[in-house]
């Protein structure tokens, strides 16, 4: 996987996009003037990132942290910029891919490091280039904002199939044969353990951002990140909605079982249950005593079989009356 | 469904009530002088509502969360006017209907849009339009708290209602053949998580709203928020109690049902366990051995059933001693 | 359910009762000099406690409050009076009754108003008429206190009532034959989620309370108050540990039940198992083949049985060896 | 028990104690000087407790709390003193004892009153008559929190003794033969309810402390307090650490238990199974019909017999392959 | 297990290091110029670390918490140094080994306290003796934070090699014959906790760092200390995730132990059912009565044949309907 570089220029006036070959080629295109948007996608080459750093004064331990991809999305103001982390959340085949997306707000400039190429900022490409977009008139804020804003949108795309794959759970809850449940079950639940911590540090890291007063964000950019800080609070909600239908799946998978289970075993019991008696009697019937009066008497068998009948009754009566099944 | 558009003005002295087509017929009803309530209810034509959000300069933003109906209930103070976001709910034939109603307040005039047209403010309609009600007297804050108390009193049908359903559960739940039981639980707990996604936002809103210290809302309506919040918070912990009594209602359904098949199970298995020993002893003097002394003993047959007897009582002695039935 | 209306007047010199039959009766009783305490016993006549807040300037809000007896306890702070609400618990029979009391403190007045008739006063009336008792010579704030003191000590009966129950349940959770045992828990699990909402609630009121910094109530209060709630703090926490001690409980039952029955089952399974593979082989000669040369051998019948005490006495020592018994 | 009456006198140059029978007699040996310790222990007499308060000028609802055992931890402020509650924890065979010890700091007077007499303050004494101890250097504040901190010590000895039965449960869990099992388990979990009602208190009431800035506390006695805060949250967590591994316990018991016990019961199970068809073909050639060909012929026994192996073996290998044992 | 003392200096010119083997050694080692880090390893000889306090003018109580091992993680300030006790975390053959790390950061000193050797510290002392490395160029602060954050690296490779584990548990769940199995959870459980302990209070330790605003910690290492509470609070995130997935490990082995076992018995249980009726009938004509007319009829014996089989056949097909099987 290679790493690719790209650099966008816009101002209300106009927009072009560049792809670079390395660090030289890259800083050639900026464009003083207006916005620039880096976009560096694959981490990598370390080293790269490490001039383009230095470029830009960016701290050391803030390259660390957009080179190591375990990191928790975070909001961290400096001198010079504003440094962002969040993660990218897609869904394929059936697994979700996370990705770590840093971004890093210096005046008229903004650098955004993806873990791997991906399509989530097609459509803020497409905007920029497209005369008179809201874009185009906006800051380097703005350009971040709709970043973070594209990203957290697609988290809800992941979320509603999720949902559906948990909708489907309640149906195969109640099917006792269904070998792969449990496993699945499971494996939802991991996921929604790793949605939850992609997503919940957002609220605390919009909190944040929205109280740093940042000379880095513009006023006017407020109402946007608070709406972004709902969206987020929204998704944190959705996942722990899911989290709360999935133990509510699992118990009625329990019951069910259970409950279809014990009327299996209660109806089984009460057959051998009553044959068990009867089956005693003709063994008694069967012993070879030499003298058993009963044996010789005409009447002997058929009352044998009346005695029987009766007692099968009478359990039955006995069972039922008892609501036993 | 079609848009309804409706027009509301009233002031000390009268009311009016209009409703209107398209925007430039609404807004030509506008009183300048009095209060003006806009009412649109189906979100369908989202143009239209742009035009109305410009004519009141109401951020995009503002637009795009009307438009929205999974929003989650908020207060949004914006330089012009306050938003504020939250949910109706109803229940129809035994499902929740859930309605987003967002409601901005500017000056003297409050816009309110709904989900979808609906009879929750016909009595607000109907105090207006009574001479000498407090509604007429004061200004467009309170009848923005009038809207929303509405919508909150509307709450408590909803609970009253499931309350009921709780409560019938409780008797279900000692029936270990009501197949439907498990369902029904689990659909209660969907609503009630639903019910919490819409109530519990509703005390942080209007937390922020008595904090803020709006512009849009009078000191005078003060304590009319903070009985509202009472009720919402009121409303929360009924959710909150219900949870736990639904809760407690699975584990005396689990709880009754495993014990009376248990105590099923020990009755049945004392049964077969006091006939096998006694079917052995006579599956023993039906072998056909040609040397059995015992079977030519005129008494051998009443000393086996002597003996049979002797081992039933014992057992039955030993288990009852045991206290096992 | 009549409605009792009466008022009491104190200062330090002196001490005097009335009760009245309507708002003017009432009024005209009232001393302008010392402290003067109404209070409205029934809340059936709304009118008339309509009446009596216009005389007071209370606010509507506040009376709907008073009225509506499903109210969270609460302390509201109005410019012209201090706002309280809080429930009385009292036992009877085995139920918990629930009864709402909002006093209101203005000037030298307290108003009090209780939803049925009560006893949990009478007390402090004693101390008022109690020449140098210190309710005489302190002002309506303390007597408001003396009044909400008094509920809350009432709670504490309620606890210790409850306590025994739960200690009670204790035994009967060993035994496995209780019917109403699972019925009995849950009612007092829903005894503690009403006392729980009934109780939790003060914490923050009385916080409220300490902060307010109120002109209704003197700062010579403060140990009162701060005593009331940590009352309130340790009811609140024996609720609390009531609901572990009953989950504990559950747990306990649950576990004995279950021991138990596995007991049981696994000594019926035993003898059963004892027995199968005996029967069998008696089974095997009770066969009526021709050609079955053992049964003509002399020494047959009792070789079989020995095997029998052979194997029988083998899957003894097996079973012995596992642990199975 | 009766009450025990001591004062301790000490300064940097020397100490003293004396018991007392009576007020006037203990008031007759306080040294104006010096630090005073006035000790009660034992606090049947409300009456004397009423004097001393009024003696040193304490607040009645600090008597009220003195005398009545029931209190929560907790650091009060008044005007002329300072008052802390709090308990201590003595385990005696096998049961836990709680003692309230309520303590006055005012001026150069410590007033210690103990539920009952203890030899937790024996330490303390010996080093005040130690020369050149600490606590003979520094002011009545050192000396409260000598008496505070020798009683939460106590608390691990506690902890300790409690953490050694929590291990032997261990592998008390995996006997699935242990009766006294769970009602131990239970009794060990109430204990650890009473310890965190006493000590999880004590974190915010020296978080009081500390802020409280009291003119009854010297700042250098900061750190000693905030050392105390230290072992009060590490005492509750170990608390609730040991809540953990009791709820793990049962886990493992019950899970233990129920899975010996599955293994058990599917090997009895199948013993019965294999022979359940096996005594059915037996009964066959039992009947008694007269015409039965298969009776005559010679082969038929020896058939039989190896068509009986064969299904018994058939069973065996389709339960071992699909393993069931 | 002796203790070993060593001493490191260095400036941004040049380093050096010295082991001493007491105090009068050690101190005549130190270099005013320069950053002197000072390690004691082993706590052994609290004498030695009485007088080494002693000479930097630490607090008694301070001695007691580096000599006390059972410390929670915490910051604390004092007016001379600032004090700082974490925990180091490894793991060896199977079992974690924790110790405790107590730093004294004072001036240019840095003392820290190892409870017993380790080489966490074995990078840092290359890098300081390495020229140009940045270390070499900043205070003693940031030795102290180096310090620290090497401790933190290290509890990842405990939570990887953790995380392996609990990957491995969930194939041993679904394997109903792993005897070690629930005393492995267990085991993993308790380490969870002892991992929660250790990490947690970091998070609080290091905000009240980044809050205290001390003089001993330049403003330059703010940057570096919220590094290092990112990675605290990600490990204690790490922790909370172990457990939640260590809780469904349990849940799915218990689900599959009992889904089993249910099968299993199910089959069993009908194989029985299957053959008790036929027991029964083959018992009926083993009898011998001298009545029986079916025995004599030649056609009697195919037709019991007949019926058993269709008997069989019946509760099959019944079985199969109700999905039994």
């Amino acid at each position: 996987m290679a790493m690719e570089l790209s650099i966008i220029g816009y101002d209300p006036a106009g927009s072009w996009a560049k792809t670079a070959a390395g660090l030289e080629e890259l800083l050639s295109y900026r464009n003083p003037a207006g916005i620039n948007w880096i976009n560096v996608a694959g981490l990598e080459d370390g080293a790269f990132i490490n001039q383009l750093a230095e470029q830009y004064r960016i701290h050391p331990l803030t390259v660390e942290d957009i080179l190591n991809t375990g990191q928790r999305p975070k909001v961290e103001e400096f001198d010079e910029y504003l440094f962002i982390i969040f993660k990218s959340i897609t869904g394929r085949q059936g697994e979700l891919v996370f990705g770590q997306i840093s971004v890093v707000i210096q005046g008229n400039t903004v650098l955004s490091f993806q873990q791997s190429p991906g399509d989530s900022f097609d459509g803020i490409r497409r905007r920029i280039h497209d005369n008179g977009s809201k874009v185009r008139r906006m800051g380097a804020d703005y350009l971040a904002y709709q970043l973070w804003d594209a990203v957290v949108d697609e988290y809800f795309l992941v979320l509603d199939s999720l949902g559906t794959v948990i909708e489907d759970f309640e149906d195969r809850a109640l099917d006792d044969k269904d070998p792969g449940f449990i496993p699945d079950i499971q494996k939802a639940k991991q996921k929604l353990l790793q949605l939850r911590r992609a997503i919940w540090p957002l609220r605390e890291s919009l909190s944040l951002l929205l109280k740093l007063d940042s000379p880095h964000i513009g006023s006017e950019l407020e109402p946007f990140f608070k709406d972004l800080q709902e969206n987020a609070v929204q998704a944190a909600e959705v996942v722990e909605t899911y989290r709360e239908l999935i133990n509510g799946v699992i118990e009625i998978n329990y019951a069910s079982l259970s409950n279809r289970m014990n009327r299996v075993m209660k109806v089984l019991t009460i057959i051998s249950t009553l044959f068990i008696p009867l089956t005693f009697i003709v063994g008694v019937y069967g012993m070879n005593f030499a003298n058993m009066p009963e044996l010789q008497s005409p009447y002997a068998y058929p009352i044998v079989w009346a005695v029987m009948i009766l007692i099968a009754a009478g359990m039955l009566i006995f069972f039922k009356r008892r609501k036993w099944f």
